[in-house]
């Protein structure tokens, strides 16, 4: 086999003494990523709070208040911790926490620097908050048809009556309609996240509550419009970066893909070649409608076949395989896992942001 | 729901005040897989060379060579880095490794305090690392059925003379039979990696080359009995554990495992539970013959249905479901993706194992 020519299979952005595996971040396609769903948060009027566990990393959680977002989402109180402590001073645990002693003295702690909110989907899950955090802010989870956590959104009135006479200052609701992460469904998918969500407000004005906060949105529902009027407040994550699961949903496209990893071809034969990111790097993440376990972003006729901790195998059908020492940008099937695999971001020689909440996951 | 009665259906090895999830280890477990598989290899002859990817931690490498290991393997020069750190002056990089002058200049420091071979399965990858580390010690990998990296056995003289020609140590030959993790297939499995291992040492036979290491074994084919008496080495990993694969593929029984996530009940309806462990925590293994994404285990009949990165929803046929605050022992599918993804683990209150090599992909 002869040296492929330059650019060509065998391509990277940053091919330099940097040791692959590792994440690179567009900062330019991020900026743009971050002000498109600004605009369109803005554009219909509801406010923008992203989820953070997608970057865990301050720079960018910097980039998307600058932006305009009211504050961050998180998922853990360990997340919560770190952007408090990096100073962001209005978070909402978009989680049903199960808050005993220890997790109430860390949220005590955290309260002293920041306006924190936390989820509920259980009266003893809001009995137990209350009596570490008594006069906490909570919304009800809802659960619209993700069902995973969260209460029929009939139910949530009666939750959110029994969590404010325990004393928790009860200011809406939300739900994560992850049931969108799938082919042909985000019209079907937003339009129920916005019944349910609508169903649940209403429910909590039937038991003398009025919610000042209706918050819902996941990368793929944002895409589909926002048109019923029902949100207040929009928690999309992986939006920043977009991932393999975004482009073959097609709620983006791979010119505004803001992360991948470089890899380096190890092993090459005729149809076959093996990268040096495997699943420890990218994440195992798999759904059945992928097409396999990452796309290759300058070849995305090539699909990464199997996985293990430490290969990527490539079926590649076209010839010349690339040689072995090429680097290749992988985009990974679901960006979040492959960011908490990571200690840190590459933007350029120079720019290497930390992944700030890695393994925050308490 | 009343509260269940002590130890069950909810209870925890170590429920104090640690938040969770967090992995635990049973260290008397630990110690008894451990003794079981150096009395195998020893029973046979072989060499014992664990995989360290599994545990990243000094103190199993520590108890691995206390039982009689001749050294440890590894799959990345960051991973060697960690262990020659921590004393251990015999390893193995089993992976076929693409070395430039930034990690030529990496292996050249290693080296100053342990003895490092590596793999080899390409012409260039030999000349490379030939190009910085001349008289490198190497073993030519070899695909016994995985068809992942490795060349075919009747390949590997070849190679090898090559790589010799090159300047490099050819010590013999190794593979990795991946395609052991399957039900019903360990036996065939094992086979077919002992007839390809003598294969490839015949044709090095037939290029003059003597191997003095044949190395292979994966925790299930190891399993399978080592009866063919070509193996002078084995490089079983998951063993020191075990997980919910091993469990479902007959290779363990649960009494024998020896790490568990300590989850805690978020979520609790009729039916269903969900524990504060995602794929962030247990890793997103799932392979097509699995039950589900994790084994609870203390209840072999309860199936973890969906995984996002912070819920393990369990489906929960019997009454009555654990209720919100409870804790649960999870056995993840694979625990060389768990283990990656903590920062540590708990042996108990007192006792806490760093996971030194946690993240070193490079």
């Amino acid at each position: 086999m002869s040296h492929p020519p330059a650019g060509q299979p065998g391509v990277a952005p940053a091919a330099g003494a940097r040791p692959t595996p590792y994440l690179h971040v567009d900062a330019h396609l991020l900026a743009g990523n971050v002000a498109a769903m600004a605009a369109l948060a803005r554009e219909h009027g509801v406010a923008l709070r992203p989820h953070a566990k997608t970057h865990k990393c301050l720079e960018v959680a910097r980039l998307q208040v600058d932006a305009g977002a009211v504050g961050l989402t998180v998922a853990t109180v360990a997340e919560a911790e770190v952007f408090a402590e990096g100073g962001f001073g209005d978070l909402f645990v978009a989680y049903p926490l199960w808050v005993d002693a220890a997790r109430g003295a860390r949220l005590r702690a955290l309260r002293e620097h920041a306006s924190v909110a936390m989820g509920v989907d259980s009266v003893a899950g809001a009995r137990a908050l209350a009596a570490q955090l008594p006069g906490a802010a909570v919304l009800v989870e809802v659960d619209t048809g993700h069902h995973r956590t969260g209460v029929p959104p009939e139910e949530a009135g009666g939750l959110a009556e029994a969590a404010a006479r325990s004393g928790l200052d009860v200011r809406g609701v939300f739900t994560f309609p992850g049931h969108s992460y799938s082919p042909g469904v985000r019209e079907r998918v937003a339009h129920e996240e916005e019944d349910g969500l609508r169903r649940a407000a209403a429910s909590l004005g039937r038991h003398g509550l009025a919610p000042r906060v209706v918050s819902g949105g996941s990368t793929p529902t944002a895409a589909s419009g926002l048109g019923g009027g029902v949100l207040t407040e929009l928690r999309p994550g992986v939006y920043a970066f977009g991932d393999a699961q975004q482009w073959e949903l097609g709620t983006t496209t791979p010119d505004r893909l803001a992360l991948c990893c470089v890899a380096t071809v190890v092993s090459a034969r005729p149809g076959r070649v093996v990268l040096d990111c495997g699943s420890k790097t990218l994440g195992a993440d798999r759904p059945a409608w992928s097409s396999g376990y990452g796309r290759l972003l300058d070849h995305p006729d090539a699909r990464v076949t199997s996985l293990s901790e430490h290969h990527a195998v490539v079926e590649w059908d076209r010839s010349p395989v690339p040689e072995p020492g090429s680097r290749l940008r992988v985009v990974p099937n679901h960006v979040c896992s492959a960011v908490n695999l990571a200690d840190e971001l590459v933007v350029d020689e120079a720019t290497v942001w930390a992944v700030a909440a890695r393994g925050a996951n308490t």
